[in-house]
């Protein structure tokens, strides 16, 4: 139903290489200073990385006559939709408007997405069953856990449209990466600059921790002057920086 | 462009008799307890009531390549198609996010919506210009005032669809009425009976505060018991209760 | 039903020519950091002053089974028997745990307080009817207006029981002043000494800022040295200081 | 001192057996949409699960001139008579206010509830001493952790009254049932039933991850139609669902 | 003690003629997002405009052996020296870290203020003697009432050094300009640009409105294309857009 | 650059022996409500203690044209000055304004401070890089884990002035201790006190659980009264406490 592009290969091998801290630094140096999502926690520690395009749900407040199992748990709702939709591969991206007090969903909805093959969860809100998502092989990052079920207090409302997750926006499509510093949304038209811009600074990061371990100052180091620069070119001829 | 209904003649007659109090407490009698939009004040004092027909304006968090003037106010923006289009009579209701840091539009916008003769503006997010928004004689609901453009902080996305404002769910066509206690929205469908039953608590009320009043204790009047409906039907006869 | 000490008539004048800034300056002399509830506003600004000693309502967090019009509104609860026998020249305390989205009260049982003679009331919480309530001569210091009724969120559970009310302890028959700096909750056993040295605090600060408005520096005069001690008692002689 | 049921031991047996997730949606079916403290978690984690009546102990912020070691560990103080007198197989329930910058109590007292076999501790607040509570046998549900004992900024004034505890009504004799989800709070009146349909519950969703895992799809699955129903009475006859 | 330059003349009588939002609007174009602090009202609705170079004080937290009369009274103290050394025509901006539980100062430093002169005051935290302070013609610009001293709470510790106030970076000599949209911050280096765009689109922006007024359509008109840029260069020459 | 005194040597062994929660009441006998920095947590579980005197580093907010990598990572940056001159042995205590959507720094920098011997970092904001620094024998505590850099949204101004972390006064030189129940700052007056009086109620504390463990009631224990004060020496003289 939904035709979205999935990533490149080599594009999705140089996100996984690269922490959400060394893309957030390539989109701040390209002016955005608000695309990532902070105080989001993996639920099972296991699968605390995710790297996906985000397919987008938008959740708005509970009104009693229609928050109940019967309305919320029909296949035309949006979240029923979305969970049977999203193409493999995508991460499902919610909006839960910060909602902390019900869940966005359980093990049995996050079991069939791990079925279906999606890369992975972000909500700014919380989930539930959480004993049982712990045991999961799916990465999930929410603010919290809660008991009651979503349309305790919101409802799924928009499907691939524009949202706000966390205080960013995010739009179907755009490349999410997720680690225990948060989730980083990466607008799809700066995706291949970002990973490639990304992968170098992460190598020169990796040299200047290999002389920082040594001892060595940061002044004139990282900044890296000159100096330090031939130092670093001669390191990288001789070890890769662990990504080529 | 937007087909919308308007309100029909009795219904926002019945309406405009009527508190948010009155309607808040029929709406809680029918198990709505989310259906109002609290925290929020009328800009200028002289125009603190508005009853009309919801048209729906949803943003997300601005991302700095798209938030500028350049993108921002061509008329293909939401924003701006919302004030070229709504129809008369409605209410334009924002889910700004809370925002109260930048301001939704200003004065040129709201003068726009004035003479295209909107019923009023309700937003949980905070409105600029407000010095001349003050002299304007638009209805317009806000939860604050700010300096910066809308576009400093957020983008408006999502046009006519379901919203949530301020905490409360609004769909395109919800009835809208607002006054100093705040905006409460109620489900279309709804509208005639709570109006209808609201007229009809309207005057018992008025009723109950007369004798109370003249120093009678609320216990048995308040709720009624018997003795008091009937002296509030003899009541009725002899004035209507300021509406018929 | 309830026995509580009226405050006695001197106490009585001596706080009402008292500021609750003066008031909160004495108690934090004694060490009491935490009597102060900042952020209230008086609904009708007519009646921006209240003095009496506390009659307090506690309120616990609404339970569908338990918060509709039929239990909320027998004689037997709480809230209703806080109105109808709270003593005259009370100040009625509401611990509405910082509600901002339904109202404590609204017009009749505020008309019903003020046939009954109470000072005033003091809620964290917000109040409904505020267009009306603005009209009576009733000194109600809140935090706000909200259209659904309390019972919408909240419930009265707790009557003269020790209640926090925006931050502050306070106990039945606790003195409480109000102004619109907000309102200061004096500990009984600390009324008198307070009241005395507060009004001897603000004939000092009259002279202080008289001498201030004709142009001299505060360095000696506020805190005063030794003249400037001598200069305020020469002032004391010639004007009493608007209180004696 | 305080004469409160036990729990029946079938009723016990059941809620032992069901999640705060599957409670809830019980809870909500019945319209109860506030019944759950989102946002605790267990101290220790070897003990992240407690069944047990509520005994509750509500406290107000603190005044200086009482909120002194002196007038705190008393044994008449409310929280001391709660630690000594809360009976076997309760749960100590508190309204902390949301506390966080102090404790409720530490290990001295933790140790004593574990040696009087109380069912465990919920609050809203934060605990001391935490890493001496994380190695106590006894389930601890709180909101974080803090260093000052609680009277440098609360103090313990009502025992056994209906008291909010993170935004939930709970009454003395309430069920409370926490998991790492949080804890949720079911009238007493509510409780057999909601044991008996939960169990029914869990049971078929268990039935219903079984075939989700296999690769089916949620549509006509969940909620089951006809035909999974069908199926699922089969599934039933095989195994228990774990409980019987 | 403190040498600052003042402001040039025609640049504060640019500012003058500029609201809040206009200046927002062109830092923003400027790629300054963060230079506006909202929340902020005027004490002295009489007096709600302020222009002037900031001179800073910063607070930090209270602790008790400090935050006494003795010591938070002294000449020595930072808050003390600000109030006798702030030069004429300066604005004292404020760093309370938004708190709102005690007041920054009263009527009689506000009195000395305003007798050396002063612009005004913005702070992000509450004043106290708010009844006396409406009555002084000084500009203050703060986030609320509260009848403590400041030192219940905060005390006064860095002076002229770089502060936040309301999230905004303010240094020393920076411009800040206050209406009841809030006050905005001109870093000094760009004052002068500012100042002059500022101006100009203030002047199209009147034209804008007096179109809009007039029942024209905001397409085409605002922004303006080149018929609109031709129709506004004549009604420029017709009248000058009330600043020269 | 900076000559501040390191801890004497009994004074380090007696704080390393205290828990938080002992210095906390250790302060709050002492009239010190507000020293206690609570909601940080350890970033790696196994360097979750630190004693140490302040070395401190104050943010404000991010503008634009200063908040970029060119500015903020020369070494003349307030943050850069502090990484390289703190001395060794003391911690580094940062107000970053509980920040929680930028990290203050990242591995590199936390490399370096480890490196050249600091006792830990205490900010309340959040950090970077944070599967690194979970990997760090460097005790952090911190509020939280973001992905960008801090001057995405703050700057670092002022180093070594009095600063506000958390809620809390911290001078340079004050004593921080910090464990998993957060950071408590200890005037430097008052450590040599606080940390005598420290160790003897620890010793009570434990001999108070062990009787606690063997079942005894609190009441004439803890407090202990005259027959306990007695046991309690006789418990002493066994066995020393854990500490001479």
């Amino acid at each position: 139903m939904f035709e979205l592009d999935p990533l490149e290969k080599k594009l999705k091998e140089r996100l996984e290489f690269l922490s959400t801290a060394v893309i957030a630094s390539q989109l701040l140096k390209r002016g955005l200073r608000h695309s990532t999502i902070s105080g989001l926690l993996p639920i099972n520690v296991d699968f605390s990385r995710m790297v996906g395009p985000a397919f987008t749900l938008g959740f708005i407040p509970m009104r009693e006559d229609l928050g109940n199992s019967a309305s919320q748990s029909v296949h035309t709702n949006p979240q029923r939709i979305a969970i049977e939709e999203i193409p493999a591969g995508h991460v499902l991206v919610i909006d839960a408007r910060g909602e902390l007090e019900s869940g966005g969903f359980g093990d049995i909805l996050a079991a069939r997405l791990l079925v279906r093959g999606v890369a992975g969860v972000v909500s700014d809100g919380a989930m539930r069953d959480s004993a049982q998502l712990r045991k999961l092989a799916l990465p999930i990052f929410c603010a919290g856990s809660a008991a009651p079920p979503s349309f305790a207090r919101i409802m799924a409302a928009n499907l691939n449209r524009p949202i706000g997750c966390g205080g960013v926006a995010v739009f179907p499509g755009d490349v999410v990466v997720a680690d225990i510093d948060g989730a980083v949304v990466i607008p799809r038209h700066l995706a291949d600059e970002v990973a490639r811009d990304g992968v170098e600074q992460e190598r020169l990061e990796r040299f200047v921790r290999s002389r920082v371990d040594r001892g060595e100052t940061t002044v004139g180091l990282y900044p890296p002057n000159e100096a330090a620069m031939a130092d670093y070119r001669r390191w990288c001829e001789e070890n890769g920086g662990g990504f080529n």
